[in-house]
């Protein structure tokens, strides 16, 4: 048995997330396993480096799994690739290290959240970009986002995952403004949520709905209530976990 | 009754191009004619700038349509976008000009083919982006565009309508390299299949299947036959019509 540690990417908008659910409940998990099965002819448990919520997509999620395999590890690729739905991709493959796990050897995950600023909508664009149909001050918003930067209680900002504090050090914090702008944000951990309650409270603040101060505010109180609405899951993207 | 000149943005992938079929086949004209007869209560011909194919994109497609409406041209933007599926968008609308007709009256027409070389998938772009496994030689690709520019025969890129000749005015050919490339061509018209049959043939260019000679050689011939494979549809784009 050899533990594979592999980079994933997909399109989030037809799948349940990414856990497995009961059933026949479309999810990440559940369909790379069922790849796995196909050309392997074993049961895997596939482990993620984050659980992304349905909708939500990936470029650069982490995935591990144990099985027996006899041929070249680019054959293992080709055939997975061959065997999973065309919004589903690996993107590279290498027999893990010793002790490997995608979520507790992470040191690091990078999300990029997309938006554009337009009256009407662009179905291009859609599927993975959320559209804001205001004015939108930036400047105010790259200020917002750069409090972010460093360690913080974030309790205002999501929930955390059972018995786990909601202290987390933000690394990378910037707004990148273009047709479609993206806001980049690299953590140690994220608690459940988080980019998503994050992009929305500085979205209050590019509408002018939140001040700086108040955002400011929200943050310091560690206090669920007073972020703002959660932004949509298809603007989000899982880009890359570090190591 | 007044004419109505608009600007239409589609994801093409669900549709059977943009003509209205016969039956409940999705066409883009077919959704767009039935927002206005739910909005104005009338049946109206919405005629198009360019009839893409199944599959085929725009962002920048022009129609025109005939209705009474005796509200704010606004109005009737918002009401017909809350009409069409989400990846149909009206992008602007305005009364038209006397005897204004979206195809007679266009003087180009411009189209973005987007493409990407990589061995694996990406899931995020695939929908309005071709894959391409092998690497491209881009300088030769960027060559072979160049002689396309000019009024040439371009038999060998695809069938005129019905009745009408097969020479052309090429006044853009160009191609941008990124993470994803695109190739720019702008034409005073252009025959059907002409953009996917030219990048065909320019990838089997960048592939070295086919030498700039060759390529040349091909266009001089005005012989169908001697264009390389039609590139899929799902790589191309509507971006602009010029009047």
């Amino acid at each position: 048995m050899q533990r594979y540690r592999a980079t994933l990417a997909y399109d989030g908008t037809a799948y349940f997330g990414f856990q497995r659910q009961a059933g026949d409940t479309p999810t990440i998990q559940g369909r790379v396993e069922q790849a796995i099965v196909k050309v392997c002819q074993q049961e895997a448990t596939v482990i993620g480096a984050g659980r992304t919520d349905t909708g939500v997509h990936a470029t650069g999620q982490v995935i591990a799994f144990d099985v027996d395999w006899r041929h070249e590890t680019g054959d293992l690729l080709r055939a997975l690739n061959a065997n999973l739905p065309i919004d589903i991709a690996l993107q590279s493959i290498a027999v893990a290290e010793e002790g490997f796990h995608p979520r507790f050897s992470a040191r690091s995950r990078s999300y990029i959240y997309r938006f554009y600023q337009r009256r009407m909508r662009s179905p291009l664009w859609d599927r993975h970009t959320w559209q804001i149909p205001t004015p939108l001050d930036y400047a105010a918003m790259q200020e917002a986002a750069a409090l972010l930067l460093g360690e913080h209680d974030f309790a205002t900002f999501g929930q955390p995952p059972q018995g786990t504090n909601t202290v987390r050090h933000v690394m990378r914090s910037n707004l990148i403004q273009g047709d479609v702008c993206e806001y980049h944000v690299t953590a140690n951990a994220f608690l459940q949520r988080m980019v998503r309650s994050i992009v929305g409270s500085l979205m209050a603040v590019g509408r002018g709905a939140m001040t700086i101060q108040t955002f400011e505010a929200a943050l310091d109180a560690a206090d669920r209530s007073r972020a703002g609405t959660t932004a949509p899951p298809h603007g989000l993207t899982l880009v890359d976990v570090e190591y």
